[in-house]
């Protein structure tokens, strides 16, 4: 560039006023650092353009009305991190490096996808060579993810090719420009006030719940929320936590791995049987009401009613919104933590918004529960780390991930939809349940089909998938859970017409 | 450097006699691992100098009267994991890759690290107001961290100013670059191949340890890993593990929330009493040895040898290694684990060497715990974050985090003169302890005062410390634990100064 155009728009552009720098607001012995700081972020949000030129330290200092030496130090600092550099007579001029255009977005790799996490001996292999579907120990989902699979439909991920690459980075350059040593160092066990208060805006605009930051507390996942919140209650004696049949053998597994007594509930056309909850007077029910795993039910308003009756009689509520952002063909179902708050323990994640990778999650409880959750999170790893909070943080409040979630939901209903057609086209005798929203369906049979021996049959095909009756305490119709979110249309409909072998298989 | 110098050297040094080799002690039918670890911790602490030669396989084999082959295999397993290179007729040399010169670095900030983790209510900022360091409960040291300080000495923290910002970035875009989809799911508990594969390579290089990297567990920081560890011995039966007095606080209470009894064994100059760790009959142990928190000291080599006969009577280490690859004075002092693999559960973390906000650890458990400590991981929260590790395994295995340690170690040397000075100066009543290693030291007083009240005055004038008294189980003489590799040499005399103001008031 021309250099005459530099001092034009430096003269022009990067005065005090311009950048509206207000001295009084720095806090007192630390001008310099508070100008370095204000300066850097002017630079990350682009009102001090690359290759713009800084003030004359002198002109700086009378603008801002400080010492010379405040504004030599500053600049000193922004030269000794690479964002601005002193050129003689050309001035001091911004030379932060503007990141790269983001990269189209990759298709998932031709390898496997079920090779994801296959550890690099060869011991996971090994079992997948043992594998029985049939019985579903402890660690079935790790060997599930180890076993080769051409197309893998496991339910729970979004589309993780569309994770936004460029977005996350640029984000994290904008956090780290303007980091302090300090947050390099042990943290608030219950997160960063940052994602704090941007889990709090995420949930005013998109969940109907209105929280204050201080009440959340940040974890890795729901997951380890729920082993949290089972470490609680057990100190608390309750050691029965009712759940929903069909529910999640995962998160069962879960509970129970953490001392807790699992009794079923059933579920119907309006979602959890209160009245079957009520009867096994369990002190408290794992629910997942916007979007019921597997079966897509959403908790009716009649039944929402009595669950909340049943709290307010003295139950606990833990709500696992899961996959509510996720909707297509309905309005959202406001969060049952919007409407009362005493009795339920509410917990999310990122896993289903942006990629389970993350181990980012986030609870709020009732505030009597929240400071033995706060020293159990403590006391498991000293809270999640701080940079991909701070980053996520920054995605959530720049409206990056609302973007984010309005681009994945187009491709999501695509799929959804090219999914479905391949079903009525080759599984002519599946019936599809709850495909109104989330990142999976669910597809049952009419006949008396063994569905763990027809998901062994797809696996043996390369289609990954999980069988229904993993997901039932008590016997129910024979099915799948097919999560569609993370495959092409074409991969889609391919597994479909693999499946309709392998049933054809096993018929 | 000149070739024929290489020679020389490696004639005159690299003798078995020189590296005092004794085939005696090999395992039988070991003969070839024992020589490749014993030479790989050669090189790691030095012994075997960057570009010195290594003897023939014949002169080598002829000295340790060891068959050739022994001797070909054991250059062999170096050659292929990048610790020596056959250069034809230059011979066998040490090839562990040149260090670049460091970037430039940041100055810490003016703000108050004391300020570190305050959270966004004012609840933290209460709780300061009634700090009682007399009686340091469960979130003590929550409750220090948010207390307002000017000068934070708080021990366990590296220099974070120095945290290598852009090359943390750079390396996580590298990543990013060509991640595959399926990166951004659920991945294996143990953690991602390519980390386990830098973290055994690291050990290998700075700690004379060789793992297999399927060996190896990622955790979120030593804390997680203690309370994994917890929860598998708890299921054996192991209710007690004794502990180093002085020992840290943190740690204690840590083991104890997971349900363990905590004998205390005393630390003499020597290191651990392992007799008096006998008498106590716990089945285990957790030790410090390269570095003894709190006092400095290092176990010596017949502490070394006795602690390893009680294990191989039964005992089970664990060891705590975590700041190892801090040292000033003194060559490293290679992990026990290096020369015990079935009766030691190794653990660090990267806290002490780029960020304890990384919360990102590593165990290396004996074969027979491995998979229950994987599980406790799965149960814990599903695995570490994918991304960070597979960014630090970037940094590790491209020479970053060696460049960013040797950087920091000369930083963290010219901190702890200054505060020696500073100690020798203002507080000659003061005896300084431990302060050939490490990021903190210790120092003793020979008066009868309350180091309590001392830590609680100092922090009256702005300066946050650690009670000696904290740490001990058993009374010994008073004193303050002051971290000096996050604070300048000029915050370093002045934090000293007011200490001394701190300790008049208090006599």
């Amino acid at each position: 560039m021309d250099r005459s155009n530099h001092r034009a728009a430096g003269r022009s552009k990067a005065g005090a006023d311009f950048l509206q720098l207000r001295p009084e607001n720095a806090p007192p012995g630390g001008l310099a650092e508070w100008l370095a700081t204000e300066l850097r972020t002017a630079i990350a949000d682009g009102r001090l353009a690359l290759g713009s030129r800084l003030p004359a330290t002198r002109q700086l200092a009378a603008e801002l009305q400080v010492s010379r030496g405040v504004v030599t130090e500053a600049y000193q600092r922004l030269t000794e991190d690479g964002h601005i550099t002193a050129r003689g007579r050309a001035g001091t001029t911004v030379a932060a490096a503007p990141i790269d255009r983001p990269a189209v977005f990759q298709e998932p790799p031709g390898t496997p996808v079920g090779l994801a996490g296959l550890s690099v001996d060869g011991t996971q292999r090994a079992r997948v060579g043992q594998l029985t579907l049939a019985d579903p120990d402890q660690d079935i989902f790790d060997t599930m993810r180890a076993a080769p699979a051409r197309i893998d439909l496991t339910p729970g991920v979004p589309d993780l090719a569309a994770f936004p690459r460029a977005a996350w980075l640029k984000a994290e350059r904008a956090v780290l420009t303007d980091l302090s040593a300090s947050a390099f160092g042990y943290g608030d066990p219950a997160g960063t006030p940052a994602l704090r208060l941007a889990v709090a805006n995420w949930l005013a605009r998109n969940r109907g719940i209105k929280a204050d930051p201080t009440d959340l507390i940040i974890v890795a996942g729901v997951s380890q929320a729920l082993a949290l919140i089972c470490q609680v209650l057990g100190s608390d004696g309750i050691t029965e936590l009712a759940v929903e049949d069909p529910g999640s053998l995962g998160s069962r597994q879960h509970l129970q791995i953490w001392g807790m007594r699992t009794p079923p509930v059933p579920v119907d056309d309006s979602g959890l049987r209160v009245d079957v909850l009520r009867d096994t007077g369990a002190p408290a029910v794992l629910v997942t009401p916007a979007h019921q795993f597997p079966t897509g039910v959403v908790l009716d308003g009649e039944r929402r009613r009595e669950l909340m009756q049943w709290a307010i009689e003295g139950g606990l509520i833990i709500e696992d919104d899961y996959d509510a952002e996720h909707r297509y063909d309905r309005p959202p179902v406001p969060a049952i933590r919007g409407m009362l708050t005493e009795q339920v323990i509410y917990t999310g994640s990122i896993s289903k918004l942006l990629a389970p990778a993350l181990r980012i999650g986030w609870m709020l409880p009732p505030p009597r529960n929240r400071r033995a959750l706060i020293a159990a999170k403590r006391h498991a790893d000293l809270g999640n780390a701080g940079l991909p909070q701070l980053t996520l943080a920054h995605l959530m409040e720049s409206g990056e991930l609302e973007r984010q979630l309005r681009f994945v939901r187009r491709r999501h209903r695509a799929r959804r939809d090219a999914m479905i057609d391949a079903i009525s086209n080759h599984l002519p005798t599946a019936t599809v349940h709850g495909a109104a929203a989330g990142l999976h369906l669910t597809i049952t049979f009419p006949d008396t089909l063994d569905d763990i021996a027809l998901a062994s049959a797809a696996l043996a095909r390369g289609v990954k998938t999980q069988p229904l009756s993993w997901h039932h305490q008590h016997p129910r119709s024979p099915g799948l859970v097919l999560g569609y979110a993370a495959r092409t249309p074409t991969e889609l409909t391919e597994a479909i017409t693999l499946i309709a072998k392998a049933h054809k298989d096993v018929s």
